[in-house]
C-alpha cells in the first residue's frame, strides 16, 4: 500500500452473463434471451491494498448465481435484476451494494410454429442497484434506429467564424435512440406493460414532433414518457444524430428534389438529455 | 514489372456507398437504404505494371454514378444492379465485367405515420455480375437469426480417440442465416415477390424440419426454396451453429430440465452448403 | 413543455471528428491521428423545450472549429483539448461548460523511410474539461492489453451456496487496460513525457505485481503511477479479466502441465477502481 | 431429399477455437495466441439428405483434436496447420479434405519481463489445405494499416458524365493490407523466417514505391514478395483505398498546405489483385 495515497471508487462483478431460458408450455413456448451483467461494491479495500481475499465473493459465483436464479424462470428483467441485487446484499455481509444490468434481445415467433423463433430488434434494458440506502429500478431500450422523412428543420443557431451549414427547412431527421428511465419505486405489477408503453410513447413522440432540433425532440420524447406513464420520474436519452446529406447532383445535369441521401458514418452529433418530474425523489446511486 | 512475375485475377471498385432514396408519395413516404459496392475488371494490366491510368474508372467516378441513377428511384435491388453493371460494361471499352453488391436494410413504418420509420431486421441482398458471356443474378438474405427450442437432435457420429460429446436427443438449434439463391434469368417481373417468397420457405423450413444435424436442416431450407420458387435454379447456405449448452445446476442442489442455457460465442460450428437444380444453367461468374 | 416536468442534465456536440495532421518537416514527416469529440453545455433549455436555436452552437460548427483549429499543428492532445475547450466557453455566451475527448491513435515509422507510418496499438486518450468554475485535464490509454503467464494467484475468496470455483495458486492473468488519470493541473510542461512515464509505471507494475487478485494488481498499477507522477492526483483502471481456462486433457490420455487454456470471451470479470492522492483537489467536473 | 434437386458445394468444421499455449521455459516464458478454424468435406451427403450422422466427425469432436494437438507445443502455425489437417484425412475414410485456418496475434515481451506479455499487431495467418490430390500451404498477414504522407499520385484516369475527382499529384496514400501468399511446397525449414521476410518486402515495396495508383502499389508489394522469396509462387492482396481528404479551410481564412485531413471511413476504394510467378505449379484447392 503506497503511502499516501488511498483506495477509491471500486466495483466489480461479472460482465455479459449469456442466459438463455426456455419456458416449454405445450401451447408454445416461451424463449428470454439475456445478457447479465453483475456488478458489487462493499469492504474491499483488503483485495486492493493487500490481495486478501476474505471479502471476496468470486465473479465465477456470481455467474453461477444468475444460471441458477433462473431455473425457475425469469419473469421480468427488472424484477428478475431485483432478486439477484437483493441476493447479494443479503446474503453477504461485506457486500453492500449490488448493481444488476440486463439486456433482454427481442425474438418474435417464427410464424405460427410452437417453438421456432426470429431474432429482431430493439433490446430491453434494465438497471437494478440496491445499496444500504435505497432500491432503484431503471428500465429502458437500446437497438431503436428510427428516421423521419420530413418535418424536420435546423436554423436560428448562432454564426461565428466556423459557420459553414446552411440554414435548413427541410432535413431527414435519423437517430438510433438509447433511453433509460428510472421508475418511481421497486414496486410496478406490471413491468412488461410499463416498458411496452414507454417505448411506444418514445416513438409516437419521435414521429409527432415537428422539429427544430434533435434537443427538441429528445426532450418531447423524454417528457411524452413522464406524462403518460405516472410510475416513472425521469428519462435520460442519448440520440446520435445519424445525418444523411442531399446529394449535389448537378455536375451531371441533374436536379435532387429532396430524393437522394449519402448516410454518413462519422463524425456525428450526439445530443444526450434529461427530462425530470419535479418532486421527484432523488435519484440515489440509480445511475 | 518484375521478371517471370506476371498479373493475375484482379478487380477494383467503390465500396459500400450508403445510399438512401426518399419516394415522397403524399399517401405516405418510400425509404430505401443501401449499401452498394462495385467491383470492375478489364483492361487493367498497365494501371498495375506502371500506374498508367488510362483505362480506369476511378471508384469516386463509380460512387457518383451510384448516386446519379438513384436520381429517379431505386426500385429493386436487382434491378437497380443490373442497370448499374450494365452501364459500367456497356460505357467504358476498358471495363469488361462488373458487379454489384447492394444491401438494403429493413426498415418498417413507425405506426401508421405517413414519414416515420423504425429499422429492423433483415436485411436483403443481392449481387449482379455482367460480363463479356453472360449476366448473373443472385439475391439474398442476412441478419436473420433464428432459433428452435426443440426438434433437434444429434447422434450416430463418428467416435475417436478425441470423441467426448454426449449424444442428444433433444438441444436447442440457433443459427444466423447467411443465404444467397441464384436465377436462372436476369430478368424477372417480380424481383420483390420471389425476394418474400423464398425467405418464407426458408423460415418454414427451419421451423419444419426434425433436424438430426444442422447439415439436414440447411439442405431442408435450400432445397425448399428451389422446390418452390422455379425462377431459382441455387441456392448456397452458411449456418453458424450457435451453441446453447444446458447448464449442470446439480452443485447447487438444482435440476435443469431443459430450461436454462448458456449461449456461447466461440468457437462455434460453420456449416456451409449449397443445393443445385439438376440441369440447371452453369453457374458462370455468378458468385 | 410538459407541466410539471422539466430539462436536466444535458450536453450536444459532434462526436468522433476524424483529423490526420502532416507536418512535412523534410528530416521525416510526422503523423498525428486523431478522433476527436466535443461535447458542450450551457443556456440550453430553449431549443429543448421549444426549438429555439438562439443559444445553439452548431456540432458542424464544432467540426469546422477543430479541423480549422489544427491549421498549425496538434501538438499534445492536452493542450489541443484545452485550446478547443477554453475557445468555445469563452466566445459564445450560451456556453459554459465544453468538455473535449480525444483519441490518438499509436503510428510508427515505417522502418527508416521519412514518410511511411504503420499504424501499432495503444491509443493515448485525454479528456478536458472546461466550466466557469475551472478547468481539468485526464489523460489515458486505450487498447493496451497485456497477459502474465503466471505469478496471479486466486484464493481465501468467499464460499457459498453457488461456489463452484477451485481455488488455485497459478493462473494467466488477462486484461485489456482502460486507464485515466486525472492531473492535478492544466499546465505541464511536458504532457508527452508524463504520457509515456505514466503508461511505462502502469505496464511494470503489472508485470511486477505477484497478483492475488485482479483489484490488487489494478491497485498496484493505478497507485504507481501516482506514486510516481507527481503532478497526477488520481488514477481510474477499468480491467476486464480475459479468463484463459486450463483445459482438461485427461480425456484424450493427455495431462496439461500447464500449457494449453482456452481464451474465453464471455462472461468475463470486471474490476473498476481508483486510487487516489490523499489531500488532492477535488475532482469537480473531471470525469 | 428434394426431386431434381441435388447436394452441390458444402463444407463443415468448428470455427474460430481460441487456443492459447505456453512455453514455460525458465529463461523466459513463450506465448502462443491463435484462432483455429477448422473445414472438412467428404462423404456427406447422408448427413445432408436424412441427417444419418455416420460419415460425421462432430464439430466439437474437431475442437478438441486442435487443442490435444497443442499439447506438446504449436510449432509455425503452417506446421500445426498440417499435422491437422493430415490427421483429419488419414484418420477417418469419409472426411477427403481439410482446411485449416489459423490466425496467430502478435504478442511482445514487456519489456525485459520474462513472463509478462502486451499484445500488439499485426496479426499472422495461415491457411492449409489437404485434399486427394495434394497439400497446399498460404501464409498471410492482416492487422497492417499502413500510410504514406507523400508520393502518391492520381491522375490519367478516364473522364466521363459521371467525373468530379480533380487529378492530383500529391496525396495520402493509406490502406490496411490482407496479404496471402502461397508457398510452391508444404515443406519449408523455416516458416517463421520466409513469414517475417514477406512482411518486411511488403512494408519496403510500399513505402519505396512512387504510386500513380493503388493498384500500381498493390502489384509492386505482391510482386516484390515473389521476387525476394523464391518458395512462394503467388500473393494475392486486398487493399482498401482508405481516404484522406485534404480540408477546404478557406471558408475560416486559412490555406491548408496539406496539413489538415478528414479521415473518411464509407465509402473506400477496394484494391484486389494477385502477382503470379510464371510457370508456377498451379493453385489447386489452395485458396
Amino acid at each position: 500500500m503506497a503511502t499516501g495515497i488511498v483506495l477509491g471508487d471500486n466495483s466489480y462483478g461479472k460482465a455479459e452473463c449469456r442466459l438463455v431460458h426456455v419456458e416449454r408450455d405445450p401451447a408454445g413456448h416461451r424463449l428470454t434471451d439475456l445478457s447479465v451483467s453483475v456488478a458489487l461494491g462493499g469492504d474491499l479495500a483488503a483485495t486492493h491494498y493487500t490481495g486478501d481475499n476474505t471479502a471476496v465473493l468470486p465473479t465465477d459465483t456470481q455467474k453461477n448465481t444468475v444460471y441458477a436464479f433462473a431455473r425457475d424462470g425469469v419473469g421480468q428483467i427488472e424484477d428478475f435484476g431485483l432478486r439477484l441485487a437483493r441476493h447479494f446484499v443479503h446474503s453477504q455481509p461485506t457486500i453492500h451494494r449490488a448493481r444488476i444490468t440486463i439486456e433482454q434481445y427481442g425474438w418474435q415467433r417464427n410464424g405460427d410454429h410452437p417453438h421456432s423463433f426470429v431474432r429482431g430488434a430493439p433490446t430491453r434494458t434494465a438497471t437494478v442497484t440496491c445499496g444500504g440506502e435505497g432500491e432503484w429500478v431503471v428500465s429502458g431500450v437500446a437497438d431503436l434506429t428510427v428516421l423521419n422523412t420530413t418535418e424536420s428543420e435546423f436554423h436560428g443557431f448562432i454564426k461565428d467564424r466556423y459557420t459553414t451549414l446552411p440554414e435548413t427547412a427541410d432535413r431527414i431527421l435519423a437517430t438510433a435512440v438509447s433511453a433509460r428511465w428510472r421508475h418511481g419505486s421497486a414496486d410496478n405489477p406490471d413491468w412488461a406493460r410499463s416498458h411496452a408503453e414507454a417505448v411506444r410513447h418514445l416513438l409516437d413522440a419521435f414521429a409527432d414532433t415537428h422539429s427544430c432540433s434533435l434537443q427538441q425532440t429528445l426532450y418531447a420524447m423524454a417528457s411524452r414518457v413522464l406524462e403518460h406513464r405516472p410510475e416513472l420520474v425521469e428519462a435520460r436519452l442519448s440520440l446520435p444524430n445519424k445525418h444523411h446529406f442531399l446529394l449535389d447532383l448537378s455536375p451531371f445535369g441533374l436536379d435532387n428534389p429532396d430524393a437522394v441521401y449519402h448516410a454518413a458514418d462519422r463524425p456525428y452529433g450526439l445530443i444526450e438529455g434529461t427530462a425530470v418530474r419535479a418532486g421527484a425523489a432523488p435519484a440515489g446511486q440509480a445511475w
